[in-house]
């Protein structure tokens, strides 16, 4: 195919044109909020570093759904009701284990989920008074699908979800088919707790933009997950993992502010850092940084928190930028024993409450998401008959 | 679960909040054009009364994926890579007869242009240099898929695809299992050439979207399905169709006029009428309502074109608003024998095309998609412990 033909036009007559509809502003939001001057991160009121320390990321999701957080016995109610959503549909199992192995995992949880669909009655699916209980159903069932594809490419057999225990405890669980102990439960529900929801990241907008056509939530979620596959979204942390084994790879030679200044002189990404909200350290950082600090220690492999320590001392200093979230994500979920290109899968089942929860907000006020293109090229080209051209 | 708690914020302090993004440009293109005032669509330079006249839907795929019309060597050549890549994957045909026949089929659609993606090689799927190919295989296997799911829940065997004819000869070969005769093919060329592109619509706009993160194309097109689907956007074609049988089922008492008037009196919404753009008949609708009046005598079910002639006429009366490309769109799927609840799917395999142009596009020149939210919540609230809530 010959290459896309471009019409010369200065763009710098349309200074009206916001490519990334940057601070534009599209919602209102009981969601989140982000202070990127201070450090900030805050969901329905709450800060992410209480939140952090105390919430389950059961907790997390009511919050998420109701704006409010739930009492004991709301919360016993909740957790109940994703306990039992946790078992999927026998054709998304036969899915999983008839793909090949060599599958994107996000792609092929991108495919489950939209099959999930198929099993509810379509005006269930449709009917947009049934939003918690389908968002129990996605969130519940996610994790499902995700230890399902891991053990089943790795030849194992699917390991049926526990119809107790914490998301955290279970998704341990379903990947390993041991229980795991209190530290790595606790460890899993600190992931999930903090990449539950911020803002309006491409993923979540997506979400938002699909509810708004009055599509369904199967729809929504579908579509976030392929927009948090993208490596400027969600795909980063397997870089950061993928950029600490290559410095592991050099074995005794390996330098890491060297590493970190060769790639910058070679106008090369540092996966990991800056992020376009935050102008400090990402908060959720803050609480993986320890994360990895203990978890390295716990498993033999320090030298990937110290060589991440190295670089974002590199990167501070050579470029005054900060890490985000996926920075020492990376070296927790590796801790974990968790493959690398499962991680964005990881964020993708926690993100899921977030997305469900702005596709609720979203229905109950809705508008049809629809900017504009400015049209740059010849609008009158006359027809020429094909033997003509 | 208890009902979202709203809180109460007044939003005219708010002058800012652009909720449906309207009149933002976020995109320079050279896909199409919409002049809404005279009723004008163009793609790529050329009116959409000449395409409708001359073009073959290879040709639109040709325009929008290279922003010129083929020589007749390019035409030929783009022609047999289309031929060559309709056939579908076993895992996506066990998909599709496995799938209960009460399934969405805009779901089913969605679930299996996602398994698309499983049986590339995983650099293939991602690697952005890859997109035409990528965008022949999408748009070649859709009507399969649609025609595969049809008949499989139709207790029928599935019908190979042809590895010569056009798209829409080979559309309805795979629905019917007979060679259709040349005006059934001429109508299906006609509705895919029409559909197959529209400015920044919500379902173009997640493509792009998705494109932003650097995601793949596969999760463009599947997020893309997903927003079509809701009845604020592609969805409408099939409740113009429900309309018409509502009427139908009065038999002698239909009154189309009093019909649209109880409607409107009960402020309930006429399927297939307005559109933020166009502020004359879309001019995709004049094409379809020739076609409309054509077929409809053809099949005798000239009833379905004389109600929809008085409900555009009362439309016009009493609210001046005009029909738009779902309002006759549904009279000719119905009188080509189609089901109402694949009409969505037609639209899709043709609008795959444009999709898959933008996402082209968007790559090219790409700058990630991420609005604003603004948080009307408390920003303090203070963490109480479970048991004293």
């Amino acid at each position: 195919m010959p290459e896309s033909v471009k019409t010369d036009v200065d763009l710098s007559q349309y200074p009206h044109i916001n490519r990334g509809l940057e601070g534009i502003v599209a919602f209102t939001t009981n969601k989140s909020a982000i202070d990127g001057q201070k450090g900030k991160l805050i969901y329905a009121g709450y800060s992410i570093d209480d939140l952090a320390e105390h919430a389950s990321f059961e907790e997390v999701c009511f919050l998420l759904w109701n704006n409010r957080l739930p009492n004991k016995d709301e919360l016993d109610d909740l957790t109940a009701k994703l306990q039992k959503e946790r078992a999927i549909p026998e054709t998304v199992k036969n899915y999983l284990r008839n793909t090949p192995d060599t599958a994107e995992p996000m792609g092929v949880l991108r495919t489950a989920v939209s099959m999930l669909a198929d099993t509810y009655d379509r005006k269930e699916v449709e009917d947009r008074s049934f939003f918690t209980n389908k968002a129990i159903s996605i969130v519940a069932k996610m994790p499902t699908i995700v230890a399902g594809f891991e053990r089943a490419r790795q030849g194992k057999d699917l390991v049926d979800p526990l119809e107790d225990q914490s998301a955290a405890h279970n998704f341990l669980y379903m990947l390993n088919n041991e229980h795991p102990g209190s530290e790595a439960e606790k460890t899993m529900n600190l992931a999930l707790v903090l990449h539950a929801e911020h803002g309006m990241n491409a993923s979540t907008f997506t979400s938002r933009t699909i509810c708004s056509t009055e599509s369904d939530m199967f729809s929504a979620v579908t579509g976030a997950i392929g927009a948090l596959k993208g490596p400027l979204h969600g795909g980063a942390n397997q870089a950061v993992m993928a950029m600490l084994r290559e410095l592991d790879a050099k074995g005794d030679d390996a330098d890491p502010v060297q590493f970190v200044k060769n790639k910058l002189d070679n106008k090369e990404k540092i996966s990991g850092f800056g992020h376009r909200v935050y102008r400090t350290m990402d908060p959720r950082a803050v609480h993986l940084r320890k994360m990895s600090k203990k978890l390295t220690k716990e498993t033999g492999t320090e030298r990937f928190y110290e060589w991440s320590e190295s670089i974002l001392e590199t990167m501070k200093s050579e470029k005054d930028i900060d890490p985000n979230v996926d920075f020492f994500s990376a070296t927790v979920y590796h801790s974990m024993g968790i493959s690398s290109d499962m991680f964005t899968c990881i964020f993708a089942m926690s993100r899921a409450a977030g997305w469900t929860g702005h596709f609720i907000e979203q229905a109950e006020n809705n508008r049809l998401i629809r900017p504009r293109a400015l049209y740059i090229d010849d609008r009158d080209k006359k027809w020429i008959p094909l033997e003509e051209r």
